[in-house]
């Protein structure tokens, strides 16, 4: 029932909030989890619209990536050795499409995402991403809310 | 972290799937359950303003609290027989209100819903109640989602 947890994560303090109820699953049968990280498209088209050069947004994204492959990598160093199985995956894209698209190919049993990512922190209720991912999916989603501003 | 959940029915289909959730979860530190039955003031209104007259909406209102009393406590005795400490719950008034309400006062660590209540069939991806829920509660919410539309 929750074997299988696809968990989303733009390394923000909600997500990393989430990552603990992640864990805690193992508890109820929890084995495998993705870990999927989206560098933004549309930080990518902002660049553009402001004249940046590709060449320089391509620096940028190889940066986002190795960034992201860092903390991934910690991530899963941590789920290893609580016993989990884990993929990671690092992908380009606007966030709650490849979020949408990794769900209908891997079919987890359970989505765990935070209520909000680091770009729409001004969001009242829910972000955007989330907002779209829990619309969208088939599977049961958890989302973790953000604490409240101090 | 999954210790007491709020688990609000209105005892549609993915009401129903939305408790084997909450079942599963007892392996990962769950302990008690509040089964809250809402008995919806929209129905009401809507009566009113039809010309039902307030005497047989009170018979009514009864006999839809017994329903409820019934069901809930078939889902009491479920639940105990799996080792929860049960607390049911059936109010008068609007679902989503009613809701954040319980969560206001009882602290819960996890709500777990269902994405459709029975009055919003038609709602393509999440209903009414369940989005309002998602975006005010301060808990992380379990969202069960409708099985796909044979």
């Amino acid at each position: 029932m929750f074997r299988k947890i696809l968990y989303p994560t733009d390394f923000s303090d909600v997500a990393e909030k989430a990552l603990n109820y992640v864990k805690q699953l193992k508890e109820a049968g929890s084995q495998e989890v993705i870990i999927l990280h989206v560098v933004n498209q549309r930080i990518i088209d902002g660049l553009l619209r402001h004249g940046m050069l590709e060449k320089d947004i391509e620096g940028w994204r190889t940066k986002a990536k190795e960034v992201g492959h860092e903390a991934v990598a910690e991530m899963r160093r941590e789920l290893e050795s609580s016993g989990f199985t884990v993929q990671t995956v690092i992908k380009t894209g606007y966030p709650a499409d490849v979020i949408l698209d990794m769900e209908k190919r891997e079919a987890p049993s359970l989505i765990v995402i935070g209520s909000h990512g680091r770009t729409n922190l001004s969001d009242m209720f829910l972000g955007s991403v989330s907002q779209r991912v829990i619309r969208k999916c088939k599977a049961p989603v958890m989302v973790v809310k953000r604490d409240p501003k101090a």
